[in-house]
């Protein structure tokens, strides 16, 4: 034989014991159950496509970032880096088999080949939801409210959900002269948050006039409260000349005073915030943008993201489709969840472990296992029959709660034991009805 | 613009519309609770891993099945091909930190570039469920127990699993002078089912003398029963000379026959048989093999695989690891069903669907749908205004049973429609909460 290969992951790739992979399943159930409840369906695609079709949107960091390779035919094909472009993929494949307007959900693992430094894995999964088909107010609410009671459901606590018009952004930009550079201006007004209004200032003040680059900063600071913010966006945007009754014509003011009417009908204005600072990249979204922090935890960043576009499958159809969708970042969450104290890192769900104390009761063993779980318990049998010391360790490494306890004694005399690993209380000679329904009061009661 | 991309996938590879991925995520999830509550915790590894390491155990086919590529860094990396080796390479790397005996499941994808025309598919789910760091009848019987059960629960009906033992077989061929050409023998045994005993004989002949080929074609074939079937067995690998009291100190059938007598005991002689003509590739199984097969559709071949290792992380570190584990085949097993009748299409699980007649009631339509999704139900909010017409072919391409209509004339009156899409059956003029209570006892009665 060879030597020994050393068993070692690539870097930026993890490997998930028990202890973080059982609550990051039940993270990833929740939200399934919670997009079924809102009517969302499961959609899945291949992990590996054409490279033409992945990177048919262009850019040059995706470009490097992306794993892509030549495979046995010779084809050009590479990893998926996001679920967005074979969402379009699909929509554009299976437009005759899917119903408008299409409320998908998608969890998968993506690959971007990032510098690790950065805290960054390469390889992580992503949870996307999208409303596509249409263009209303309507979809655009359901998804933020999806997001805010998503997030509480899987116990991340209240939020903060900060969201823009990219419409308004780009009449302002219109109007300041500033149309052909909206990428160089939404990157600088992306990072106020983090560099401050000067910085931001000093930045703008390469493109824009001195004036224009006050009325951007005056627009991207957020009013008093949702209906100032909005106000003071739409006078900005559409120039001191339109009066307070044309303001409405404008269809992007026009679609966030809907938005701000439910939201202050349902009482949320706390959690749904207009913030013009709010922009995302580029070349994709067209309508609201959004971002989401926990309120217990802010400074983790968004936990959230996404927006409206309006031709998701450009490169792959001519009639465009309109969407609006939102991706959970589930590393960033669970990494900000597992620090509030908020993961159950429970080693197993095991209820019951039934000592293997003697091989010819094996069959025994596995009947009651059988009958326990009818009782809905997840109940192991030890595997090889061992002393008490090691089945007991093995119980407690698991976090298992009980011990069913039967050697060749008791099947004789017909009883089992039953003992509370956490208590160290024991229960003898009980008939196996009693054991059992012994068994569900002490589980009831923890 | 450059001009349109076709949006086709990888051959091999496939797009699950929601029909198809509902039942399929229904399956994953019934199999995982399942795992779950036979104590057994679910792992993740990388699908992107060093080449070297997945390759470790060489084999010409898996070589060039293989996804394998230069990434960014000059790494030869590789997509994995199975969940075996990742498994492997995951406890040695683990070993400190996972308590043995250590049962786990892990559900993933896994790439092979297989020739696509004989059906298979390039990306594929495995579901694999192992007991390792134990040598013992206990696990041996309970992995053949869950399968039994397991498929049960999801509703594949009764099965047979058909089993042997590598040890009784080796033993055979040490007898014959052939255990230097165990894995042709075993390659052409496994075809028995296919081609018959008359080409298997001619085929063994070119190996063995005619006597042994003789003996070889009466071990493989199964006596009445499993008493009789393991009588044979050891007696042609024990030899003419062992006393039916010394066979028992041969250690396979020694095993072979504790496993009999609690699936005795259990009374599940119909679905455990012992049949020597299970023998499964060479350089992997050294104990038990088996492969099981659905009542209702034997002709599918094998759903779920398996058998017991004596080292399963070899090539990683120096202390052998034993295990026993299966792994079911997710595309073959859905396929039997769905020819069974046995999943359910339904192209959504909602419940309602609320219809949005006016925008102004945004907020009451998502209040309605937080207040029903409280009592356990899949409730979506229709997100634009339209016609009736639009709104009822939505809820019914989606199977949709109920809807709740509430216009302008309703809000104002304080009362909701509901009505049975399934009969067509209205209940106008309701307060929400009898509209509530009907809602739960129309979807209770179907």
């Amino acid at each position: 034989m060879a030597g020994i290969i050393q068993p070692k992951v690539l870097k930026g790739f993890r490997d998930f014991l028990p202890g973080t992979e059982i609550p990051r399943r039940k993270l990833i159930r929740a939200l399934e159950d919670h997009f079924t409840s809102y009517g969302y369906v499961p959609i899945d695609t291949p992990v590996l496509e054409y490279a033409e079709i992945l990177l048919s949107k262009g850019g040059g960091e995706t470009d490097r970032q992306t794993y892509r390779f030549t495979d046995h035919g010779g084809r050009d094909v590479a990893l998926r880096f996001d679920l967005t472009v074979p969402f379009a993929r699909y929509v554009a494949a299976h437009r005759n088999e899917i119903t408008m307007p299409f409320k998908r959900y998608h969890v998968g693992k993506v690959w971007r080949g990032e510098n690790t430094q950065r805290g960054r894995y390469r390889e992580f999964i992503q949870c996307d939801f999208d409303i596509v088909g249409t263009d209303s107010a309507g979809a655009d609410l359901e998804i933020m409210l999806m997001i805010a009671a998503g997030l509480r459901a899987i116990g991340a606590g209240d939020t903060r959900i900060r969201f823009s018009h990219r419409g308004l952004f780009n009449l302002l930009l219109d109007k300041l002269g500033l149309e052909g550079k909206t990428a160089e201006v939404l990157r600088i007004v992306d990072k106020v948050g983090k560099i401050g209004a000067d910085e931001v200032r000093r930045l703008l003040s390469e493109f824009a006039e001195p004036e224009g680059t006050e009325t951007l900063l005056d627009f991207i600071t957020p009013a008093g409260d949702n209906r100032k913010t909005l106000e003071k966006m739409t006078r900005l945007a559409g120039g001191s000349s339109i009066g307070s009754a044309a303001v409405s014509e404008i269809p992007a003011a026009k679609r966030i005073r809907i938005i701000l009417d439910a939201v202050e009908d349902l009482q949320l204005q706390h959690g749904l915030v207009l913030d013009p600072s709010i922009a995302r990249g580029l070349d994709y979204y067209t309508g609201i943008v959004f971002e989401t922090f926990l309120d217990d935890m802010p400074d983790l960043g968004s936990v959230c993201s996404g927006g409206r576009y309006d031709n998701l499958t450009g490169v792959f159809m001519k009639e465009p489709v309109s969407g609006v969708g939102a991706s959970i970042g589930l590393d960033r969450l669970m990494a900000g969840l597992e620090e509030l104290g908020r993961i159950d890192n429970a080693a197993s769900s095991t209820d019951i472990l039934i000592l293997m104390l003697d091989e010819g009761l094996l069959a025994n063993y596995q009947r009651y296992a059988h009958q326990l779980r009818q009782d809905g318990l997840a109940v192991e049998v030890y595997p090889v029959v061992k002393k008490f010391g090691p089945q007991f360790k093995y119980a407690e490494s698991k976090d298992i709660p009980l011990a069913l306890i039967v050697g060749t004694d008791e099947a004789e005399a017909g009883t089992v034991n039953l003992k509370d690993l956490r208590t160290r209380e024991s229960f003898e000679d009980l008939s196996f009805d009693d054991a059992r329904q012994k068994a569900r009061e002490l589980l009831a009661d923890s």
